[in-house]
């Protein structure tokens, strides 16, 4: 059977010694795959080729072993929803137990497009040759369509590359999504065209399921530069489906509103680098925001390393997804984030630029200086 | 303002003092609504409506405290995925921070269409009127589309009420999903024309989104009981839709695939009982499956309490959804079962039954006796 191939998970295990380690895996290979009892499994084709393999096991952490541990392809293939129920189905609600990473081969990659744009896509969209683009958010939710289309205003002449709702702006009664939509799209236009750049604007798509479509179309008709979506809330399928449609061709930024508990979580859930960087490659997400290092989360700068690496390092032949932190953007801490993103970055800045007692326009001229945007760029 | 309403949900914070509490319970208030600085907010309805306001602060377990935090209804009235944001958004980054529960007012649940059938939906279409109900589980993935029918078709025959596919079938070549469906509802009807039950098939619609509605429809076409989904692959709202929908009208079981670290983090995610009960109920899901205290996962017997209470206490007017244990449910420890779930419950039993020596119709014997099913029923 050697010509059955297999794809590969690591999972990070909670274990004092190597026998219980090898335990834990041996518990993931049935929990993942035929989920009996090893004495219940058929011989032949099941107990040698679908039941799980554990292929190494390796001390890492203080008190943890990493398990590498393979499964069939034809398991998960043509299939988005059951790849991370393999990946992590029941395994996912045993403690002590987090995916690190996954390695899978062109075969399954192939059924995976990736992000149509990227950073490369956006920079070409955007007209922004080289150094970090810059997300601007609108809020607070509470705010009319008009304080919100003056804020894209502001921040467009100001010289940001893109304009976001806030993720909390769904289709509430204070700023509905189409009016805003428009009047936003046309307040970025309004200063595009004094500028002569061209920021767009990304309305929130996130809301409920029976709208999404017809939310994201009416977003690209009405000339968004991209949309947001929070793949948590609305299923990583959902984010799937859009980036790959035939009918909706614009970019895709995701949210990580609700995601929280899948990487917090310590010894549960999946490393920062599989879910905000290999994930969102495979569901074709062309930026990715999560929180920066230093802000008012929890993440480390080597969380944010492992991001940036795993949104960008060489998965098949897919695109890099555009690591977007975001949260306590403070202007004093761009030089760390220099550091440690580079310049291939989107950075998000909200409440930080809102908030700066020069003003607005002030604040974003700092923000454009100190990461090394040209003045004409 | 008196006459705006508002909901409330309760975080558990880890906090060594009020104090500090008190600012992470603010910090929410902000976080989860306006995204702001305070210093920032707009004054008049913004500051004071829309802003959460801590309602109450008191300490809790060892190291925490629960804030009771409340938010305006018209943030999130029409639209679940925002509800959810609102409830958890950003702030389900925060490490040290739960979601213990909500308080939603009947214009909230109003739009809440709640279980169709619930535990007493379902035993009026099994025609089992007293006692727990009993679902079996056909695996391992691997098996053919026969072998699987004749499990099916032994599970039925020995009397248990629903068979459902183990979560990993999906649609791989070994059992595509039409000809599964197809041949498990019929060796189904063969048992039930031997016995005179009313046993019923619920295959695993999880999958592709592409082809969710289609196959939910195509189960319903032929004649299955129920279908089986998991949200946290799918996405809340998509389960919400199709429990709303007029084209498709049978029964939704929920699978915890890949749902894990919301409930198993330890400080961060949320309680047992609002994940696997009141979220279950707003989604429409008829039997919320998960697994049982004392198996193979870590979920301890006040866990599976909580559950079962918010599965199945007042919520507005919403049907109780039905609670589903399942895994390492052995035969021994029905009694302790029974004492913690009462008889209005549904027990999952696959693995165990599958491995008993005695063959698989002795075994459900036993298991119908010993939680008290009447021979007739």
């Amino acid at each position: 059977m050697a010509h059955l191939e297999r794809f590969a998970v690591t999972y990070r295990m909670a274990a004092t010694d190597e026998a219980s380690a090898r335990d834990m895996g041996d518990a993931i290979c049935l929990e993942q795959t035929v989920e009996v009892p090893r004495t219940v499994v058929p011989a032949g084709l099941i107990a040698d080729h679908i039941v799980g393999q554990l292929q190494s096991l390796l001390p890492s952490t203080p008190g943890h072993f990493d398990a590498g541990i393979s499964y069939p392809v034809e398991l998960v293939q043509g299939d988005f929803p059951n790849l991370l129920n393999v990946i992590f189905g029941n395994s996912s609600i045993k403690p002590g137990l987090r995916v690190m990473g996954v390695d899978l081969p062109q075969s399954v990659l192939a059924e995976y497009a990736g992000p149509r744009y990227g950073l490369a896509g956006l920079r070409h969209m955007l007209g922004v040759s080289s150094g970090p683009l810059l997300l601007a958010a609108i809020k607070p939710v509470g705010l009319g369509v008009e304080a919100l289309a003056d804020l894209c205003y502001r921040f467009a002449l100001a010289g940001m590359d893109l304009i976001k709702d806030d993720h909390n702006l769904s289709n509430q009664a204070y700023a509905p999504f189409e009016p805003r939509v428009r009047a936003c799209v046309a307040a970025v236009e309004r200063a595009n065209a004094l500028t002569g750049r061209r920021c767009g604007f990304v309305p929130n798509i996130t809301g409920s399921q029976a709208h999404l479509l017809e939310r994201a179309q009416f977003a690209q008709r009405e000339g968004a530069a991209a949309v947001m979506c929070a793949p948590a809330l609305m299923g990583y399928d959902t984010l799937r489906q859009l980036s790959g449609s035939a009918s909706f061709l614009l970019p895709i930024l995701s949210h990580p509103a609700f995601a929280g508990a899948n990487v917090v979580a310590g010894e549960a859930g999946f490393s920062h680098g599989f879910y905000f960087g290999t994930l969102q490659r495979l569901m074709g997400v062309d930026a990715v925001i999560f929180p920066n290092t230093g802000g008012r989360f929890g993440f480390s700068a080597s969380d944010c390393q492992d991001i940036r690496a795993k949104a960008q390092g060489k998965l098949g032949s897919l695109r890099a997804t555009c690591p977007t932190p975001g949260g306590g953007m403070l202007l004093d801490r761009v030089a760390a984030m220099q550091a440690l993103y580079g310049t291939d970055v989107m950075y998000l800045m909200g409440g930080a630029l809102l908030g700066d007692g020069r003003g607005l326009s002030a604040a974003v001229g700092e923000l454009r200086a100190s990461v090394g945007r040209r003045s004409d760029d």
